[in-house]
């Protein structure tokens, strides 16, 4: 089993230091220290279990140093900076495995950006050697690429030409629409295997500048004196993430405020989310006070721990019920609140984690149904959930007082990978509904809430059972494979951003790829890299 | 090998009639007409030959009959419009022909919408029978849908629940992104084999609306002549499409304006498109006079045919290099003419269509390199050529006159499936190169357009040869997979259009299913459809 929780003072693979405004999270793979057996890391190349502790000092960085304004992403290994996701490890993994690894170090990079297009927190890969495949598409989602001048060190995107699938962590994407390289030069670049030095990757857009050896780490320090000293300090103190406790048994999984249980036979799992106590602070202060304990933090991380949990070490499992218990009037409460102190640093990072987690749900390859039934509170943030789910279903019986409502977070403060919040992407044909939707400002029974088009649909006491159980054998009884590919087309409505072409786009064809021979077959090329065998391929093109 | 030129009087599957301002094209799939052995034709469903001779209609219509402002699409059979594509072609087709097939199938429709988009013809999908999967996608991408209120007729995308793979012709995509239809109701229609009926599906958006049979075929000829009534006359008469001719030896495919020759044992082919004489029209009646001998027409007719014939019956050719021949001028000539009588009805319909087959080109899964030698003429509309290339390699010699020209067709007249002209796409980084490409106003020799970015690489007489036989060799060495995903993802840079959702999200997500046991194996649902034996999973979600 993966776990995805991780800590500084367990890392193996990183060194995350900071001094002041500055944090320098340091690459130092240990090779013999894989997430599994058959493969050793050398060179700074990671598996996942490398990339989990990224995420971790990622996130760490946001919340335990607010006073960090530049990260320094290098490497401790000599000439080498890091070369990427270990190719051995992708050609031992099953498919299943080697997509979900792709999806969360896609997550992670956004991640990254994330801080920096909303927290601002500028990352500067350092690139002291060579940075090729996943090391190179690590440094691009950076802000700044810096590469030593040795005469040897180089960018490069090998996958293509040593390997036949394609740099799978948004590479390709990031090198068009992010740092907006020229395709033919992309073109050149991605089928290059030894990729480009110093002074042709920055003609070409590739890295902003190279250094010689001797001035490499002055001229880092000097950029980053100048992000620093632009940018003003924060005086904030960090508050500690710590360790997420759960229980679990041999078919649940229960935290504070997140708990689930699986179904296995039938192939899904009931997901419920408590609401907060009604006692939660009111202020910034209290909150900063409160730590990761405050409800929405800790709500949010049970949750992303859990999707992450379910996606790589429950696969069989195809459909999620979503639900809620609480009241509606204290979910409401924290969502004013965060909106009243959205310029603290904590809220906020709070709020665009949440909207992280709710993103890393849209992308779960698994069914969701969101099931509103009495005693829940699908209400502002957590309606969310119900937005996000591929229906929902909601009790219709005016006795038992199920109501959703709405709050200022369901209005762009959580968006989707896209850009849009669930409402707008939901109501693509019918805009003005937005506005009629907040302008009402209350809660909404069932069937106000299916005439508003909030809910898909509003079964009666007397058919809610047969209902749903139906509606579980029938989604559990589908292709698994063709469900991902419908709910991926079908989550994503309206506009597509840099973040959903990796995921969509992007991803779908490494996944095409990463199922072909010419790749993984006995005669493909990621299965013999190495190998005294050849690679041979079947040079139809599809 | 197959033929994709068609003309009415040969259809075996479509009845195209006009009177006045409207069109009727009626399916009436002929069972045993298939394009290969092993399947029946039964309940109008298709197969490439039947969706070639649709291609085919929608193409005359606008170049025949130009006086047509309403097409109506519907079925000659009793009770049913369209069952889709035919379950047993795709079982018994190989992985890259399904693959075409449904790139063949999503261009035939996103030309129809074209037409309607930019031409102004009202498409109606009259549904008389049930539209079930394909036959549904096809009244999607029609303008307006009735369906026929008969208690039995309905309206359905069963392609997940019943054969595990998408809708493979953009309907997902229609669904959300063209028609608007919450996500969540499009999960339930998609996930229902047996769709919706009227009612229902009018109240889902699904439709537009429902008529009873008898009163069925008057409703949608009072709708037609809201249509037509609302639309202003055209007096013009259209011009022949006269069949393309053209010799071919083994090697070898010779039509007047274009040329290939496939040097099979290398993987590549070589296309040359010859540049206009130097006597071309001026005028639109002179233009309109010579009908489909006019250059534009039967140089990119001739292109588009070469395309399609090398995607299906050349699937070893994984690189083309295109080669241009002819004068500068007259190129620059043509567009002068084409862009001053852009107002006339023919002139439009031929830079539209140039733009649709240079689409084709940018669509098609094998690399381009362009290679800009002396008696080239990539100027104005053939400049696009070098500028859909992966990369294009220009002659650096002074003496030998080499040179680029830009016309205004260049500015916006040729987009890109993402509606973004090929210029704007190259120059996201720089979109102040534009104004400086346009204000120059002249011819460039190499070195001026690697200056200005519109080429890849400009090696001089001593290189050129080695250059391009090594860039050539390395090329066609890669594995077609990962070049096919490459570019897929390079050639798209910047903004995303329902388009190029449908060819890169969607197509990809399929394409990746189309590969998946669950559809294609032994006990895959595809596999199975219509046999004793079961489809099986392994429920295991990527």
């Amino acid at each position: 089993m993966i776990n995805f929780q991780a800590a500084p003072e367990q890392y193996k693979h990183w060194k995350l230091t900071t001094a002041g405004p500055v944090a320098t999270l340091a690459m130092d793979v240990q090779e013999d220290q894989t997430l599994a057996a058959g493969y050793k890391l050398k060179l700074n190349s990671y598996d996942l279990g490398v990339d989990i502790e990224l995420a971790d000092a990622i996130q760490r960085i946001r919340f335990e140093h607010p006073e960090v304004r530049a990260v320094v992403i290098t490497s401790l290994k000599p000439r080498i900076f890091c070369a990427g996701a270990n190719i051995y490890m992708l050609g031992t993994s099953s498919h299943a495995f080697k997509v979900n690894f792709c999806k969360f170090t896609n997550e992670t990079r956004c991640a990254l950006e994330d801080d920096s297009n909303h927290s601002g927190r500028r990352y500067i890969a350092a690139l002291n050697g060579t940075a090729s495949g996943g090391g190179y598409e690590l440094a691009i989602a950076c802000d700044e690429i810096y590469l030593v001048d040795d005469g040897n060190s180089a960018v490069s995107l090998p996958e293509v030409p040593l390997l036949g699938v394609l740099p799978g962590t948004g590479g390709l994407t990031r090198l068009v629409d992010k740092r907006k390289i020229r395709r033919d030069r992309a073109d050149v670049f991605a089928t290059l295997a030894e990729g480009l030095k110093g002074k042709r990757a920055k003609e070409w857009g590739l890295i902003d500048d190279t250094f010689a050896t001797s001035r490499f780490e002055e001229s880092i320090a000097k950029r980053v004196s100048e992000v620093t000293k632009a940018d003003s300090q924060s005086q904030a103190a960090g508050i500690s993430l710590t360790p997420l406790l759960f229980e679990a048994t041999a078919d649940t999984r229960t935290y504070k405020y997140v708990s689930v249980n699986f179904n296995r036979e039938k192939r899904y799992a009931n997901l419920t989310m408590h609401g907060p106590e009604s006692n939660q602070p009111t202020t910034a202060a209290e909150i900063q006070k409160l730590g990761d304990a405050y409800w929405p933090l800790q709500a949010y991380r049970e949750l992303d721990d859990l999707l992450l949990h379910m996606r790589v070490n429950e696969p069989e499992i195809g459909l999620v019920c979503l639900r809620t218990e609480g009241k509606i009037d204290d979910v409401l409460a924290v969502d004013r609140v965060l909106v009243a102190e959205r310029a603290n640093w904590l809220v906020r990072e709070i709020v665009l984690y949440m909207a992280r987690v709710l993103r890393r749900l849209d992308l779960t390859a698994k069914s969701f149904f969101a099931l509103i039934e009495p005693g829940s509170c699908f209400a502002g943030n957590l309606l969310e959930l119900a937005l996000a789910a591929d229906r929902s279903y909601m009790l219709n019986s005016p006795d038992a007082g199920v109501e959703l409502a709405t709050s200022e977070l369901n209005a762009g403060a959580l968006p989707m990978s896209n850009g849009l919040s669930r409402l707008q992407s939901r109501f693509l044909a019918t805009p003005g509904r937005l506005e009629e939707i907040f302008g009402l400002d209350r809660s909404f029974a069932a069937e106000a809430a299916e005439e508003l088009g909030l809910v898909t649909f509003v079964p009666d006491d007397l058919d809610w059972e047969d209902e749903i159980r139906v509606a579980i054998e029938e989604r559990t009884s589908l292709s698994p494979d063709a469900l991902t590919g419908m709910e991926a087309s079908l989550r994503f409505a309206g506009q597509e951003s840099m973040d959903t072409k990796i995921f969509g786009r992007l991803t779908a064809w490494q996944n095409w790829i990463f199922q072909r021979p010419n790749a993984v077959g006995p005669r493909g090329a990621l299965t013999n890299y190495g190998k005294p065998t050849q690679s041979q391929f079947d040079y139809k093109r599809t």
